[in-house]
């Protein structure tokens, strides 16, 4: 007999919506998950949104959401050094989803000798900010990065995913940054806490075997890979390690 | 007895000049050189200027020497093209030095679908020129790259080199360029046929153990490693492989 979950963990792009479109069958699913009364939070890689602009793109797809559905990786990541230090200064690089999370957190922004570097996408890097980081770095500051995935799609192919651009300070330093965002365990740990949520009761959802179904691998949750986007069933045979639940579609999920 | 070297191939900052300053041995013993009648050449793993903008700093701090006494990686990069493919399309990345090379090599820059991605130290990096980079390599486009140094002194301290640049692009697409400069061999035979000299009467000279004594080594060239500049006696200590000599300053060679 399966398990009877309580709690949801939701990958995004891939898994409820791809680049621009809904998924018909995801959004039924979380439209389920609420009138069950079951929990659900949206777990994000992607650095670069704030939860409330993640939020409104899921409501206008008709899934039931608001900001506090939503972690992002930037979350996580103001939530990790203000736990480490609450009153720490922090070299952050990246675009408004980190700022606002920085912000949020009570975090000070510092370019010159601060206690943390925090990497996230940024599609506005210049040298000048891998300059001031590398020296932070050298200088002693924390190396905190959002994410670790290489490559992102976009419409013309796959392109450089914040993982490839943090390497630059982890290369020019030789220091490697702490990785925050799925499939390091520093997120999904919080996403937990967030929900007063057990692991045993908790099941990961994703397209991503690396980052989504190695989350849950990684951190002892289930997990469930649903076959419409990244990882092909094929590419999921020369695992060692497999998923709890593979589905086509997650309008295959029995609840 | 030590061997007559008739080619000398020298490295330039922390060699011939710190930063703004020469190193006023180093001028005399170009001077020396040239008097003698011996052939010498600057290789430089610096890709971001051209052969006359090195020549006219050289020229300014006394030391007799022309464009044709320059080497740059960037100069060896477009050969190092053009030999394999003459009529090649890249996508160049990089500086004047870097964009005036591959004009005089006659190689046609070309931003998609390029047969080349050759990548320089640019201070004016973006987002867009990383991702078209990827697109390009992930495309089938050849991967070559001016130089592997991770890091570069300046007044604020060690900043970010080619190499830790460079690293975007291969960890995004697995795909590892092929380095150019210093310590590959690429350039060295490059310079010996510039010259038409014999690698046993040439005698690289260098103030940094892992580029310019390393660059001897893997060519089969004899070294001189000088104590000017980033190499220490003490982290020469650590070295399995030798240079042939060790000077403190190049007034102690013997003519």
């Amino acid at each position: 007999m399966r398990k009877a979950y309580r709690t949801f963990l939701l990958d995004l792009d891939g898994t409820v919506y791809r680049g621009k479109e809904s998924i018909p069958e995801a959004v039924d699913f979380v439209k389920n998950l609420k009138k069950k009364g079951l929990t659900y939070l949206f777990v994000t890689n992607n650095s670069t949104r704030t939860k409330e602009m993640v939020a409104e793109q899921l409501a206008s797809f008709g899934i039931p959401c608001t900001a506090d559905n939503v972690l992002t990786t930037s979350m996580a990541t103001a939530q990790f050094i203000k736990r480490e230090k609450a009153d720490a200064t922090v070299y952050y690089i990246g675009e408004k989803g980190l700022t606002q999370a920085m912000e949020a957190a009570g975090l000070t922004y510092q370019e010159e000798n601060p206690d943390y570097v925090a990497f996230g996408m940024d599609r506005e890097i210049t040298y000048e900010k891998y300059a001031k980081a590398s020296l932070a770095v050298r200088a002693g500051a924390r190396f905190v990065s959002t994410n670790p995935d290489v490559a992102l799609p976009n419409e013309r192919g796959l392109v450089p995913g914040n993982g490839s651009l943090t390497s630059v300070i982890s290369v020019s330093t030789g220091v490697t940054p702490v990785f925050i965002g799925k499939p390091e365990p520093i997120i999904m740990e919080q996403a937990l806490e967030m929900l007063d949520a057990d692991k045993e009761t908790t099941l990961m959802i994703g397209d991503n075997y690396d980052t989504d179904i190695m989350a849950g691998i990684r951190s002892g949750i289930d997990s469930l890979l649903v076959l419409t986007g990244v990882t092909s069933k094929r590419a999921l045979r020369a695992k060692a390690q497999q998923p709890t639940y593979v589905l086509d579609s997650l309008s295959d999920w029995l609840f």
